[in-house]
């Protein structure tokens, strides 16, 4: 059983520093003058934190009118056209009021503002913050600030490495989930009803404070939309827009809450697999007419729904192609079915040939969105967003980014990022993925010849999320950092990776400086190690096919899933230049065509994704390619080591549960860690025959 | 729904052939003189060639008395005491009674050898054997011919190829079963019942049909024992000797008819696993009183049950190790409680360390059973049998023989073999197998200094068997001729590959002269194809994990599985010399073990099972290493194309049903050799750099 008491559960929101603050004092008055359900949440939020300072045994007051405040300080929440701030933003301010009490207010236009505010207002509180010296203002840098579950109705995650879905895990057993459901009063829920499930003694209950938890997670991080379901939707999910939308409503009522909009991952074909038509062509009227109606009834039930998004013609699903339609005609058909709602289409771009033969050097995987989408510019409907995953191959340790998003001005586009850690470790091994998103989002596109980087390029950011029903939410303790540091920088790609850092180590572990210094220490150092005894310069994919975890590197070098790294026994790496490769580096805008296509200016820690060069290629770094890999993958297993050093120093200093889980995956990592060290070097070392010019044990 | 009219269904009992036999008159008059359940069987094989005498309109006149012969040819059963025969020998013989009336008889020391007379008669019959030349006496080499499968009640197949479990698939459906145990009067069924269960129009008759017919083409191959559930017991299993003994009980029954003993597959642990104990130590007193008065159970339901077969402290199952106990004290200890019954204790020497590490050289997976085994001859009672795979590994194309059957002269051995096609192409591929297991039969092992072969060496022989639920049995209908092959060599090693292959064409698709000779062609030059374009020279293993399918040449070569090729870019192969190796080849007898540990004497198609050699190494043949690679791969996807050229030159000659359904296969098989030619020769390619003398296309 979860134990919702404890420090792994509470995360960066047990608030448990606040009565350290200098400003607990404040919390004492709270003067709210808007009311709203999400405003509720905001209120609630403080009292969760006034319940934490452990000496007050006072009454906390609430009020709406300022002459009920009893202390002489107070904080104060109101809603007000503020120009300064846009949609979801918050204004921070250290004030006076005419009798000399001391009020910390927060404005904004609209209720979400108020509750960000209120989250911000605590972390600070917990820092220590000077508010006296200047005021905050806060704007969200995207209004589109997306969670995607790969979540299946049965409980399962796809790609999930923390247990089974927090979302669905509920509606496993049907008889507790008809009691809900009767509690609720059916699809015609209604928030009384949603109390009354809470209030009542259903076992059920602590099933969806498990999912109220999670959405006032998402929401103390900026997160203002969740897709509730896998990508991949399977026969059952297809029902979740007909006969199972009850479920959505449930959730879609919590999330709304804490002003998270929900979307629904649907199924192209839907109008076959729920049996009324023979074809899902988007151009064909019947299709049209069904649609429509099917987005009237789902938004009669849920109108505050964010919208629908699909994987179309992608490793199997169905999608436009089937009917020679080409991806604007699909999505457009979509989108105007949701428009009148005001809901948004979410299309993803992960479109490739995943049955193609490894003989043929000419098909490029890496290609395949930007071929498929590029043409398609200006055609999308303006509620369509394209979701572009940050590289043009799936979420490797590194790859260059994708191509598109340096190009199509006139549509809009997300760009996606996976916290959860399919190829990065499964949340078996620590890898604090911030910098590397950080990286991404800096990195600039050159598009119409201006340095502008991909943060500039986008409309919003979507990201797979890491989370299941496990105690601690994450699989890994220190993979909760990813998700926090996610939302952060959803709202704010601004903020410094150390910053996040210091900022999650305070609210979850709280201050002391030797954990403040080794976990950070830890985390900051764990993505470059896990690159480095993982796959060298660029090339990715050494893992084990299916699954992802561990070392396989010709796993995929024979599949139809096209990844390869065409190493022999002279050298490594695909030729994706323009004059004797698979023309994919003409895809960037200059100067980051020449800089990739050529060899001399191609970054070493790309090279082998562009070029294709010999083992005694002498790197930037000065090292050959074959010296790199081998001290690459001693250093990165030594790295590990010295991160369980670093760890078990904080023996006593940590909560016990956390410190022993946490000794434990690192363990894990430490003989995952040395497989990756040995079975790679022992591959190159077999290829090459380059000795180690350090003479180490390589078997 | 399976045909069972179908000729892929009849298999080589059709029958089909006997219209055309001039002795088909014989069949008319059948005189028994002996009455059992089996000689029933036989005779009931006699009508059923009756029936398929179209042009004959009469009754089959089947009497008990001489006198009661209409015609002038008949065909006599009878038990003698007869000095030329063993237990289930027959004889055959021609002769004249007093009143010039032509008698073919069949006579047998027991019912099994009335039942395998039959048979043969039939077999013979169909290819107009000429009986006035002389008598024929036939004994089988071995008395104990057995068939293991590797079925789960849930009706899956562990490496199983041919569909669902023949003999659990009818327990899937518990109201089917309860229906079928009601019908037979629960475990104490009686044949009265069960003929009832047959009779009556449940649907389950049909499934308990089927086990029927599978027992027949068990016995009419000499099969005389089947093991009928997996060597991995797992849970439900372990209950087969509790209150899941119902279902053994019923397919005990059936077999029995056809003179088949029904083994049981037991778990090491069922005193913990049934609930009952804290330990399975096989020296502690309550261990052992619990299993005698389990075997007193189960005899008591089951009289004539063969035996327990056991696999214990291999890949994850339970055994004496975990006591500290060896394997004697083991098998003892279940010997000792089934012997008052006169049950037989089958042990597995499949013991091995599955969980390597492949960094150690040192440690040889091909040593561990010698090294667990062999230490212990002389010490296990008579009615234990040690099952010996054929080679010390797994099942590969081609390994050397295991060294345990040169040695323990005073330990009872069964050799086991492989139907099911794990690593030879899975029933997707052609693979004949009987020119290999004719070849491992024949091997001497210069046990005790004499030229004995491995045949000579064995006291019985079992094999996992090929067969499902699939309308023609076998997955792949040319599979039908291992199953076929193997239980006329269990018979009698020394009938040769061609003349077996011969019969069962003619039994199964008939006299067709093209048929015959495409069909053998294609046979006989199988398992050379498939050794040929996968694994060469015994290095065997480059299979994708797991499953088992396909290739994958560094698919295990860092796994926990022990099973490597240790190739770079010099060269390939296991040193297991005793020199400057793991030793192995010092566990044969001389002079085989001078012959493979010498690289000058040690033959091609082993080279790499023992060797570590260059790839410009010269073979024998006079080939390089690295050109024999190149070659053989070329060659053996020439030789599916072949396949599939002869196969086609058949249609409109063989039935259309398994002309098409084989032609499906034989594309697939040239997919696959296609992917094993260019996968394995690319690999070595890329590794060696040594181009293709002939300059064929290598990716």
């Amino acid at each position: 059983m979860v134990n919702k008491k404890s420090n792994m559960y509470q995360n960066w929101l047990s608030h448990r520093e606040i009565k350290k603050s200098c400003y607990k004092e404040y919390i004492n008055n709270i003067l709210v003058l808007n009311h709203s359900e999400i405003i509720d949440s905001a209120v609630n939020e403080l009292k969760n934190a006034f319940d934490k300072i452990e000496d007050v045994k006072e009454i906390q007051n609430i009020c709406e009118d300022e002459k009920e405040i009893i202390g002489d300080k107070f904080i104060k929440l109101y809603i007000e056209q503020n120009d300064k701030l846009i949609n979801e933003g918050y204004e921070i301010t250290y004030s006076k009021t005419d009798d000399k009490k001391e009020c910390i207010s927060i404005c904004a236009n609209d209720d979400n503002g108020i509750l960000y505010g209120v989250f911000a207002l605590l972390r600070l509180f917990e820092q220590n913050y000077d508010f006296k010296s200047k005021e905050i203002i806060d704007n969200p840098k995207k209004n589109i600030r997306i969670i995607n579950h790969w979540d299946n109705i049965d409980g399962t995650v796809e790609r999930g490495f923390a247990g089974s879905s927090v979302l669905f895990e509920s509606c496993r057993n049907k008889d507790i989930m008809s009691e809900v459901m009767n509690a609720i009063g059916g699809i015609a829920a209604t928030n009384e009803g949603l109390r009354k499930a809470f209030n009542d003694e259903y076992t059920v209950a602590s099933d969806l404070e498990r999912i109220n938890d999670y959405a006032r997670m998402l929401s103390s991080i900026g997160i203002n939309g969740i897709i509730i379901n896998n990508t991949n939707v399977h026969k059952e999910e297809t029902y979740l827009i007909d006969d199972k939308i009850s479920i959505v409503k449930i959730i879609s009522e919590i999330m709304g809450r804490w002003g998270v909009k929900t979307y629904l991952s649907i199924n192209f074909a839907s109008p076959i697999t729920l049996g009324d038509l023979q074809t899902a062509d988007p151009l064909d009227s019947d299709v049209i007419k069904w649609w429509k109606k099917k987005a009237e009834y789902v938004y009669s039930v849920i109108p505050n729904l964010g919208g629908f998004m699909v994987k179309a013609d992608s490793e199997g699903r169905p999608g436009p192609f089937t009917y020679g339609r080409n991806h604007a005609d699909g999505a457009n058909m979509l989108a105007s079915a949701i428009s009148p709602y005001g809901g948004i289409l979410i299309w993803r771009c992960f479109v490739y040939n995943c049955r193609q033969d490894w003989r043929d050097h000419t098909i490029d995987r890496a290609k395949a969105a930007f071929d498929c989408f590029e043409p398609l510019d200006g055609q999308f409907l303006d509620n369509v967003f394209l979701q572009i995953k940050n590289g043009p191959m799936d979420f490797q340790v590194r790859e260059p980014i994708a191509p598109l998003l340096g190009t199509m001005d006139k549509t809009n586009k997300l760009m996606e990022l996976q916290i959860t850690q399919e190829y990065t470790g499964q949340q078996k091994h620590v890898c604090f993925l911030v910098p590397w998103w950080k990286d991404i989002l800096s990195t600039p596109t050159y598009a119409n010849n201006i340095d502008n980087n991909v943060e500039q390029r986008i409309n919003g950011i979507a990201a797979i999320v890491n989370v299941g029903n496990d105690e601690n939410w994450t699989g890994h303790f220190l993979a909760q950092a990813n998700l926090y540091g996610y939302g952060r920088l959803a709202w704010d790609s601004n903020i410094s990776s150390e910053q996040i850092v210091a900022e999650w180590i305070k609210l979850t572990l709280g201050n002391n400086p030797l954990v403040m210094k080794n976990v950070s220490e830890i985390l900051m150092n764990s993505w470059e190690t896990y690159e480095k005894y993982t796959s060298p310069l660029g090339i990715g994919w050494m893992v084990s096919p299916g699954h992802h975890y561990g070392p396989d590197v010709d796993g995929y070098e024979f599949s139809p899933w096209g990844t390869y790294h065409r190493s022999d026994n002279k050298g490594i790496g695909i030729d994706r230049t323009l004059e004797s490769g698979t023309g994919y580096a003409g895809e960037y805008n200059e100067p980051l065509k020449s800089l990739y296509n050529n060899l001399e200016t191609c970054p070493d820690e790309l090279l082998l994704f562009f070029h294709h060069v010999s083992y005694n290629h002498i790197l930037k770094s000065g090292k050959t390619v074959i010296q790199h890999i081998y001290d690459t993958h001693f250093e990165g297993f030594e790295a590990v080591k010295e991160f369980i050093s670093k760890w078990e120093e904080l023996e006593g200093e940590v909560d016990k549960g956390i410190y022993e889980q946490t000794l434990e995956r690192l363990k894990i990592q430490f003989d995952s860690a040395r497989d990756w060290r040995d079975q790679i070097n022992t591959y190159f070392y077999r290829m090459s025959g380059i000795e180690d010019k350090k003479g180490r044990r390589i078997y």
